[in-house]
């Protein structure tokens, strides 16, 4: 039996915590990235100059695809078969995933956008959603359906007209699963072929994929540096890293939860962090050991274990608030609040994904079906980053509209022509004066 | 007197409109990419290790600063210096401008954010200011004041508690315009160094320098890269590239001011690009004599001209929807409207930073004081992209509450088991069960 009492911690302050909770910041540091690097680069490259012909030879080379060219697109009846092989309580679960998905980003949607968020005066802002979006969705280990649901429903949601799915094949094709979940997002346009190749090939376009307006979707370190690499040419949600969850617990809380949501976490792969902030030592030793009676009838008890032991934390602090001020230096991606009226600690907290508020607020119920999408910013990115939302999908035009008075245009027209000339543009000054009739004569003999 | 009659073309179609324009999207393309990535590379990589002693080197080296690590930043009495130093009417023009990019935004923010765009149902989001950002502030031939206001007032706004001003100090330090214009802004921290070496401090943080969250302004081909490399580490606004103007024209508009609005355009800089798409070739002559004559007394002739003779376009096509097709193809940063009733054909625009809305308004207007932040996407990434704006300065935070009903508790809790299941991840599945006390035995035995 694993013993898990050495991941026990206690600290006094925030600025001790950050001391003890340094590993986790080191998560994800490349000390190989310029192999990887140039590895990335050279494959954009092939993509951006072969198109299709070294798309395929990558995705036989990589993916370890066996077909030709035209098998690369999955028919929509091959993801309708998918969907009916799937035991119908699993079909009714991917349903009722999307129903909520979609039932909550289209209820903020409602709120918060409109087609034309106007200025009250002259002029407004437009909000259009985009035209095509990508999403990339990994093989490995545990293939995720969910993601799918946590990001294309929210882009149809936005308006997106044509969403295009692509994920690595392999010997078996892409699992069923996906599949199904691209069937339930009403998603046509599915490409077997994963890695930096999908991710060029979306970015650029080839005869066979066409080229998106942005890429969605979490993946491996080169999916993630390919991403990071084709930024600019085309948009990117974020570039992700490991997962990891904060939660703050004081002595309303229960142990066997607790230990519950951090190996929930923990099993994610050996890079994930679950860490545990909390006020009572009593509870945090009860924790301890139902972390170990816990792992050890998990089927991915070995993932589980190695990254508990490498960035789990139980840590003891003096204070709730305390707990608050170290989750805002972490700035996680999930922040579960398991403590007595968790409303009143959000005024305090900044920096944070996602919050699950209450001790019934397991995070697995964002990860599945609660509503929010669950691609959300990691590595402490929350500082600056959003999860994926309508506002990931959108993009916005500034108006610029006519003048409310005569007097409006010309101090628009001074005032434009007197700081072009600061900026040495007079090019820009005589482009404004040109617009009052009496100054125009004088500026263009 | 140069002859811009070689700047006339004539298509039929958007198709052939963009073989005619295709020079215009090679722009920015860079042929000795790998060098200044690599040179990129070793400066952002010299700051993070050495910090505030490789900060004054690349100062001193690069900048041409003079100083000791004290005096790179600016002190609050040398920016109030700056600003009395101005004539009077220059102060009041860049108050009149801050003023009417406050309204513009704050309109906006009334509007569309609140501190908590809440669901109707349990959950929702919180809406945040990023709490601290920087903005780089070029140097070079032309000073931008203006780049100071179109930023910091926007974050301001938003409600962003700290910002951080960079801009390299030259012999002569940083120009009193761009002092001032921190000044008028109230921004206190203003550091006089600029590229490569600026961005990373601001990015990683040196003693002198605190990190930020998110980094903005537009810059050369160096600072452009730079901030593509810290992406990810920090936000940033977006890979700024050449600026554009696309102006649409019916006969109902004025040579004259069409003229003027090219030449303002192309006197930035030689890859500048004016771009008039219009329907009335005795119009079109016009112009190219207004552009003749307009140019010859401009003080930067020389940088117009040979912008207009490599990026600059008239062309004629058979009727305003076709030139309407050809913006969208090229999504251009800056999009004027010089046609009748130019509201009419906002819904077939998908792709623009700005929208000039009627012949009367210049884009030199939306350059200096007409509202909206004058930081747009450039180089097509409108299809994809926003202008700077309250959304640029804030995160959101995804917000899971509580249940409505114990069967929406009962519901939630079998529909994420059952997906977790399906991923494989037990854990997940157990973490939810949790949460229902009659299964609660079963899976923690």
């Amino acid at each position: 039996m694993t013993d898990f009492s050495s991941r026990l911690f206690v600290a006094g302050t925030a600025t001790e915590a950050r001391i003890v909770l340094s590993p986790i910041f080191q998560r994800g540091r490349d000390s190989e990235g310029e192999t990887l690097r140039a590895r990335v680069s050279s494959i954009l490259g092939d993509i951006r100059r072969e198109g299709d012909v070294a798309l395929l030879r990558y995705a036989r080379e990589l993916d370890g695809f066996r077909g030709e060219l035209k098998d690369l697109r999955v028919s929509p009846g091959r993801m309708e078969e998918s969907f009916g092989a799937l035991p119908s309580e699993i079909r009714k679960a991917l349903v009722f995933a999307k129903d909520r998905i979609e039932e909550f980003h289209g209820a903020l949607r409602e709120k918060g956008l409109s087609g034309l968020a106007s200025h009250p005066g002259k002029g407004g802002v437009l909000v259009r959603p985009l035209h095509r979006v990508g999403v990339y969705v990994p093989g490995g280990t545990a293939a995720y359906p969910s993601t799918v649901l946590m990001t294309a429903v929210v882009a149809k949601v936005a308006g997106v007209k044509q969403i295009v799915g692509v994920s690595p094949a392999g010997p078996e094709g892409i699992p069923d699963a996906i599949l199904a979940a691209f069937h339930v997002c009403g998603v046509q346009d599915v490409y077997q072929v994963g890695g930096v190749h999908a991710i060029a090939a979306m970015a650029y376009g080839t005869g066979t994929i066409p080229r998106v307006d942005k890429i969605v979707g979490p993946g491996n370190r080169y999916v993630a540096e390919a991403k990071r690499q084709v930024f600019g040419d085309v948009d990117i949600d974020m570039v992700a890293g490991p997962t990891e969850v904060l939660i703050l617990a004081d002595d309303s809380a229960q142990p066997e939860w607790l230990a519950a949501d951090m190996i929930a976490q923990a099993e994610h792969d050996t890079q994930a962090s679950a860490v545990l902030i909390l006020t009572d030592m009593t509870l945090a030793k009860a924790v301890v050991l139902a972390l170990e009676r816990q792992i050890s009838s998990l089927p991915r008890q070995k993932i589980a274990e190695e990254s508990l032991l490498k960035f789990g934390f139980i840590l003891v602090v003096p204070s709730v608030q305390v707990a608050v001020e170290i989750s805002d230096l972490v700035a996680p991606e999930h922040l579960e609040l398991q403590v007595r009226n968790p409303e009143k600690w959000l005024g305090l907290i900044q920096n944070a994904g996602a919050v699950f508020l209450g001790s019934e607020m397991a995070e697995a119920f964002g990860d599945y079906c609660f509503g929010p999408s669950h691609v959300l910013p990691t590595n402490g990115s929350a500082r600056f980053s959003s999860p994926v939302s309508i506002e990931t999908f959108t993009k916005r035009t500034s108006l610029l509209e006519g003048f409310r008075s005569r007097q409006e245009l010309e101090d628009v027209v001074r005032n434009s022509a007197l700081l072009a000339r600061l900026e040495g543009l007079e090019g820009h000054a005589r482009s404004a004066l040109a617009r009052l009739e009496n100054v125009q004569k004088e500026f263009f003999p």
